[in-house]
């Protein structure tokens, strides 16, 4: 495909078609990545993920100057799982970052809801596979929320800072054994507030008492984005982790996890759409909702029918 | 089953056995519940989403104390898709509502994400039956979030209440499409605070522009929960919307739409555990893996080859 070809030049119009073709469920888009799949394996994927108000864009705006330094190209994804409420929030922060925008080392793109959380994930998942098979050398994956959808896409990650800060309250920071288990790197930022020290410390004691022990040992860093202070610490250990991966083949152990993930969860899909279609098509599906309203039949019952009519077929 | 029979005659303790069942997905669960779907359909089903922060504890406190002057019974079910940051905040708020937990004609029950998002969204699906068949007359189901698992928790709901807050930020509470349209009544919490006619405003003029209006118009509604302003008039208009969905056989609409979509959702999930079982069985995975990871195949091919494989046999 020339559109492919186009943007592993670097075309960022091509780019951004590709991405529009994966996010749209084009009949192109499954050419396209099978075509750019080669080409994929080689980028750093960086996820970002903490409470609205941990200062996670400013700390993406720092973080990619810093790790420009060595002329990589960095790709910044900004998801945004949670628009029913926040919608607006994520995108607006990206079209402040007007500076990273005239880098041409640098390429941006905002995702939301589209659907279904699934669709978001697999989407997320594609865009990366695209970003890498175009030679970008890290790929940062930005949420804006706190919740499980969130999460899911952070996994994507090979690296995933956790951006905590002080005084958010409990409610929304209250930190869970499922944080602690996904962060390889943990920031307190905003660290000249009240109570940085405190965050620092509470983190670093549930760290202890993980139960679960790897040969990396997830630091707790201290930043202040806006000041441009802790960044390079940041980056340097971004590195490391990698370096870190790669030498103890839990790289390709975490990205054999995901591929299994992927396959499945693409398969599942599948299936989901031809039964969908295959009910509709025969027109069963209302005779079943009539007997079930009027309690002829319970939902359980009619699942077992409908498998035992597929395995006839 | 015994413990049915006991649950539906007011036993507190099988009840919550039966829920535990259905949240650990044992193998009697599905024989429950299909002893309890003729039972079920009699419950207004009460959804309550808000942003963190908007009082919507609180507010469900106040509301319940209100719906029990007509001596109905009524269960709250809490749930947290978003434990990985928020986990511990709603628990600790149903702990502090003692008095509710004092009155007989009250059940009260928490529920967090148990593996993946589609398991959490089944299992509220089932606790709803199970409390609509043990004579529940209002269902309450209060989400803690802002993303979109919780919207797809609170469709569930016969009427959804949205509640908003003044001076939130536009960080959490940005208001999009999608708010607008799952909301049958939008409170305005937390009334006494500067703002608050400006958020009614804002929803009043939203609303109306909202491109689909059908007979119920959403009202937007005031209220100060800690102080009990405002509360009979939720409770009244929640009524009203029961009748209006009664009447226009709305009700009866939705819940078929609802039955479809469950039918189709546990079918793949089945099929998809069906082949998972399959492929690990077969030792298949493994093999496919490899080729992936040197590259020698791509997932798209792949899961074309599964298919295959699959109308083979």
């Amino acid at each position: 495909m020339e559109l492919v070809q186009r943007a592993r030049q670097g075309d960022y119009r091509a780019l951004a078609r590709l991405i529009t073709l994966v996010e749209n469920e084009e009949p192109e888009a499954v050419e396209a990545l099978q075509e750019l799949y080669p080409y994929t394996g080689k980028a750093q994927v960086i996820g970002i993920t903490g409470p609205p108000g941990s200062g996670k864009s400013t700390l993406t705006d720092k973080l990619v100057k810093e790790l420009r330094r060595d002329n990589k190209k960095v790709a910044i994804v900004a998801v945004d799982p949670t628009s029913p409420f926040t919608g607006g929030a994520i995108l607006g922060d990206r079209i402040r970052m007007s500076d990273l925008n005239l880098d041409e080392g640098v390429y941006i793109r905002s995702m939301g809801t589209r659907g279904s959380l699934g669709g978001l994930s697999a989407a997320t998942s594609a865009v990366i596979k695209i970003l890498d098979a175009c030679n970008f050398e890290y790929i940062i994956i930005e949420t804006v929320g706190v919740g499980q959808s969130e999460i899911d896409i952070v996994k994507m990650a090979d690296t995933t800072l956790v951006v905590m800060v002080p005084g958010l309250g409990d409610d929304i920071q209250a930190i869970k054994a499922g944080i602690l288990e996904i962060g390889d790197l943990f920031i307190v930022n905003k660290a000249d507030r009240d109570g940085a020290n405190r965050v620092v410390y509470e983190l670093k004691m549930m760290l202890e008492l993980k139960s679960e022990k790897s040969a990396w040992e997830p630091p707790v860093l201290m930043a202040i984005s806006d000041q441009n202070i802790g960044i390079k610490e940041i980056a340097d250990k971004i590195k490391e982790h990698f370096n870190y991966l790669v030498e103890s083949n839990y790289l390709e152990i975490k990205r054999r996890d995901r591929l299994e993930k992927e396959i499945l969860s693409i398969v599942s899909m599948k299936i989901y759409q031809q039964i969908v279609r295959k009910i509709k098509r025969e027109g069963k599906l209302k005779e079943y909702l009539d007997a079930l309203m009027k309690k002829e039949l319970d939902p359980y019952k009619l699942v077992k029918q409908i498998f035992a009519e597929m395995k006839d077929n």
